[in-house]
C-alpha cells in the first residue's frame, strides 16, 4: 500500500469499495489487455489455499489430475450443436503460428470439454476402463465485454473436471457429489453460505442435460454463482465419439460431466466478509492466519519486545499457523494495524513493552473492530490461545454471513412482495417452470432464476411439495417448484 | 496398457524406445493440434512432485508465486531488441476475439519477461519496494519445427522466476543462487547428475546478459538443457522502464533475473533412468513408490493375501510412503509385473499365500531386475524396511547415471580425439572464446557448447586455470576457459 487512503464506504458504493479493495490489499491488478487480470502474491496465496482444499477433496473422491493443450482446432468446438451456439461469441482465434498463417484457425479453451472428449474417445475401449475421473488446474479465455477483476476476466483461473461413466445413474450421482463437494469446501474452508440446486434451462450450461450450482449471496444482496456441476448426458459422448464395450460385449456411449470453480471465488470472499476497512479473510484460506506487530520507542525496548516477537511467531509456525511478524521500519504500529486490516489478517497480536513486563499480548480480531474484539492472552501457551481465537472468527464469520442472507431472504406472498425481496436480497417463489415467467421477470426486475434447491433455504427443511395451491409467482399458473431468483453478478 | 508389447530395444534405437515408452506408461499423448502434447494422470503426477520439491525451495529462498495473462500485446515483445529476434518467429498471434478483428494482435506467452517487466515498472517505486522475488506455474507457447514429447512442444508447462534488484551484485547472486537450487534439485530428487554452468553468447537467452544452464547426459550420450537461469542486466528494466528511487533519493534502473524449469525435466527422468521394460521413477518423485501384488489361485487364497495386502498397504500410508495395491481383476501377476514396470514404480512387494504363512514379503527392485533385485522381507517392521529400499534405490539411480557420464565424459587430446568424443559423450574442453570456433565445431560434428562450468566434471575439482598452455581445442589460440561440448536435444 503506498497511499494510506480509506476505501469508499461498503454501504455506500459497494461497486467502487470492492474495486478499490482488491487493488488496495494487492490481491489483483488490471493487465494491459483489456479484461485480463495480474493475480498478485497476496491474491495467489489465497488462491492457492484455495486450490489445496479443493484438490484434498478432489483426490479423496478419487480424481487425478492432468494437463491438457490451451489450443483448440475450431472445428471442435462446433461438433456439439449447443456448446458452439453458447460459446462462438467468446472465443479468442489464433490465426498465425511461426510467421505464417494457419491452415486451420485455433481457438484458445473458453472450457475444455471438446478436446478432453477427443482424447476420452482414444483413451476409453472398455468398461474396465471407466469411471473415468480426471481435473485440471488452468486458465481459459472468453471475450468478456464487461469486466471486473476477480468477477468476470477475458482469461480466469479455476479447476475444470471432466469424468466420464457406464451409466446415466453414475454421471448423475457425480454431477451431486461434486455439488456437495464445492458446498462444503465453501462453507467450512471459505465461511460461505451457499446454497445448491439445480439451474432452469435457460441458465444450463452450453451443452449440458442438467446443471447444478452454488449460489451465495453477496454484501449486497446480489447473488453470486459460486461453482457449478454439469450432467453432459450423452451430448459430448456422441459428438465425440465417447464408446466403450459394456460387459455383454455391446458398444455403449458413455456419459460425461464437468465441473468448475474459479477465481471468481475470491470476489465471493470478499462481497461476503469484507468490511469498509478492507478484506476479511477466512482464517482456513488466509496466506496470514495472524500479524505479530511490535510496538516499542527505545533500542532497548525494541531489543526485548522483538524477541519475545521472534519466540511468539516461532512456537506459532511450530504449531502449525500462519504467521507473519511485521519488522518493517519506519512504520507506526498504527500505519501497520491499517495495512493488515486492509489485507483481511484475521488476527494480530500487538506487542509492547508492557506486554514483555507482563508475560502477556492484546490478540484483537479482524472480525470485530475496536474494543470489542480485543483480549489480553498470557504468552504462556499462546499457540492454543491462537488456534481458538482463529475457529472462532471462522465460525463468526460463517454465522454472521448466514445471518444476513436469512435476513435478505424472503418468501414473498405476491409478485409485488417480490419485486420489493429482489432489491435488497434473494426471492424463494413457486415459480410454474415456464421459460416465459423467467424471461419477464427478468426483464420487469433484473432478477433471474438462480437455483431450484433441494433444501429451503430459509427453513433449512426438505423444500415444501407443491400440492394444489402452489402457484408461479408471476403467471399464477400452478407451480411444481419453488426457485431462488435473485440479481446476480 | 492395453497391448503387453515389448519396447524396442533402448540400445538400438534410442529416440523410438523414448516415444514408445512415454505412450505406454501413459506419461502423455499427443494432442490434436500439431506438436501439442497432453501430459496424462499419471505424467502430471511426476510433474505435481516436481512442483512440490521446486516450490518448497523457492519460497524457502524468500519467493512467492503469482499469476500474469497469457496474451501479450504484440508491442511488448518488440521493446527488447534481442527479445524480439529471439522469439518473433516462434509467436502464436490472436488475431481475432469476440468475433471481431482486433486492433492489435497479441500473442500467447513465449515466456513473460515483457508482460512482467511492464507490471513490476508499475509496482517499484522505491528500493523499499526491492528485491522482488515472483515465480509462476503455468504454460507457455513456442511454434516449434520438430516436436518430441516433453522434450519439445508447442506448449509446454513450465516454472517461470522473475525478480528485480537494486544492484548488479544482487541481480548475479540470485541468479546464481537459483542455477543451485536447480542443481540440488535435480541430484537429491531426481538423482540426475547435472554441471551447472555458464552458456556462451550464442546460447544464451534472447535478452540476457548472462545466461547458466544445467547440462545432463542422457542414456544416448547427448546432453539436455535441464534447467536455465537468466541474469537480464538492465536490458529489460531499461526497455520497460523498472525504476526505483534509492536512499539517496536518486531514480536507478532496475537489475532483473528470471530462470526457468520445465517439463523436459520429466523426458531427462525416462532418458537418464529408464531401461529396455520401461521408465524407472526415482522413488522421491515417483507417484508410487512401491505396488503390491498379490497372488493367489484359490478364492481362501485370495481372501488371506488381500486381507494381508490391505494391512500392510496400511501400514505403508501411515509411514507417509506412496502405495498402489493392485487389486485388478482378470490379470495375472506377470501381466501386473510388467505393467508397473513399465510405469517404473521403484519398488514392487510380491505376496503370496506362502509369504502370509511365512510372515515375510517379497520385495523386488525395479533398478535391478531379475533375482538379483529380490529379497525376502519380514512383514514385521515392513515400513522401515521399504523406507530404506527406497533411499537405496534413490542413491543406486543417482551412482549409476554419475558412472555412466563419468565413462562418456572425456578430455580429449586433440580436435580428432575431440570428434570421437562427441560420438559418443561430453568432450570437456579449452576453448579460445570465439563465437566462430562454436559454430565450425558444430558444423563440424553436430556438437554445440553447452557451458562453462566452475567445477572440473571430471575430477569434481574446482575448473583448472588457464595458464599458459591452455590451447582452443579448435584453432590453438591461447585458451581462457574450459568448455563441455555435446550433441544435445
Amino acid at each position: 500500500m503506498s497511499e494510506e487512503m480509506k476505501l469508499p464506504k461498503r454501504s455506500e458504493d459497494f461497486s467502487e469499495w470492492y474495486n478499490q479493495l482488491v487493488l488496495r490489499a494487492e490481491l489483483a491488478d488490471y493487465a494491459p489487455v483489456r479484461g485480463c487480470m495480474i493475480v498478485r502474491p497476496y491474491g495467489w496465496a489465497v488462491w492457492e489455499n484455495i486450490t489445496a482444499a479443493l484438490d484434498r477433496r478432489f483426490k479423496a473422491t478419487g480424481h487425478v489430475n492432468a494437463a491438457f493443450p490451451l489450443l483448440i482446432p475450431r472445428s471442435f468446438i462446433e461438433k456439439e450443436k449447443s456448446h458452439v451456439e453458447g460459446f462462438s461469441p467468446e472465443l479468442a482465434v489464433v490465426t498465425h503460428g511461426g510467421g505464417e498463417e494457419l491452415e486451420e484457425p485455433l481457438v484458445i479453451r473458453p472450457t475444455s470439454e471438446t478436446i478432453i472428449g477427443h482424447a476420452y474417445s482414444k483413451w476409453i475401449q472398455s468398461y474396465r476402463d471407466l469411471p473415468l475421473l480426471i481435473n485440471q488446474w488452468n486458465s481459459v479465455v472468453r471475450w468478456e465485454l464487461r469486466t471486473k477483476l476477480f468477477l468476470r476476466t477475458l482469461e480466469f483461473f479455476w479447476q475444470e473436471g471432466h469424468t466420464a461413466h457406464a451409466t446415466a445413474e453414475e454421471a448423475e450421482a457425480e454431477t451431486r457429489q461434486m455439488l456437495d463437494v464445492y458446498t462444503d469446501f465453501a462453507v467450512r474452508e471459505a465461511a460461505v453460505p451457499v446454497i445448491p440446486g439445480r439451474k432452469s434451462a435457460a441458465e444450463r450450461f452450453a451443452g449440458a442435460e442438467q446443471t447444478y450450482s452454488i449460489e451465495a449471496m453477496m454484501g449486497d444482496g446480489k447473488a453470486l454463482q459460486a461453482g457449478t456441476s454439469h450432467n453432459l448426458g450423452q451430448n459430448f459422448a456422441k459428438a465425440f465419439e465417447i464408446r466403450y464395450l459394456d460387459k455383454t460385449g455391446v458398444l455403449q456411449h458413455c456419459w460425461t460431466t464437468s465441473w468448475g470453480l474459479s477465481t471468481r471465488f475470491i470476489g465471493a470472499i470478499i462481497m461476503v466478509h469484507g468490511d469498509d476497512q478492507g478484506l476479511i479473510l477466512p482464517p482456513r484460506l488466509a496466506p496470514y492466519q495472524i500479524v505479530i506487530v511490535p510496538i516499542y520507542k527505545t533500542d532497548e525496548e525494541k531489543a526485548s519486545v522483538l524477541e519475545t516477537a521472534q519466540r511468539l511467531r516461532r512456537e506459532l509456525v511450530d504449531a502449525g499457523i500462519r504467521v507473519k511478524l511485521d519488522e518493517r521500519e519506519g512504520m507506526s504500529p498504527g500505519f501497520k494495524f491499517n495495512d493488515w486490516e486492509m489485507r483481511g489478517v484475521p488476527l494480530r497480536m500487538e506487542l509492547g513493552p508492557k506486554d514483555v513486563a507482563k508475560g502477556s499480548v492484546v490478540l484483537a480480531r479482524r472480525d470485530r473492530p475496536g474494543r470489542e474484539g480485543k483480549s489480553f492472552v498470557p504468552q504462556q501457551g499462546i499457540a492454543a490461545a491462537v488456534a481458538q481465537a482463529l475457529e472462532e472468527i471462522q465460525k463468526a464469520l460463517y454465522e454472521r454471513a448466514l445471518a444476513f442472507r436469512q435476513a435478505n431472504t424472503a418468501d414473498p406472498a405476491d409478485y409485488a412482495a417480490f419485486k420489493q425481496a429482489v432489491e435488497k436480497g434473494f426471492a424463494y417463489s413457486w415459480w410454474c417452470g415456464g421459460a416465459g415467467c423467467e424471461e419477464k421477470i427478468k426483464d420487469e426486475t433484473k432478477a433471474t432464476m438462480r437455483c431450484i434447491p433441494a433444501e429451503d433455504p430459509i427453513s433449512g427443511q426438505s423444500a415444501p411439495q407443491a400440492g394444489g395451491a402452489a402457484k408461479c409467482i408471476y403467471c399464477g399458473a400452478a407451480a411444481q417448484e419453488k426457485a431462488i431468483f435473485a440479481r446476480a453478478y
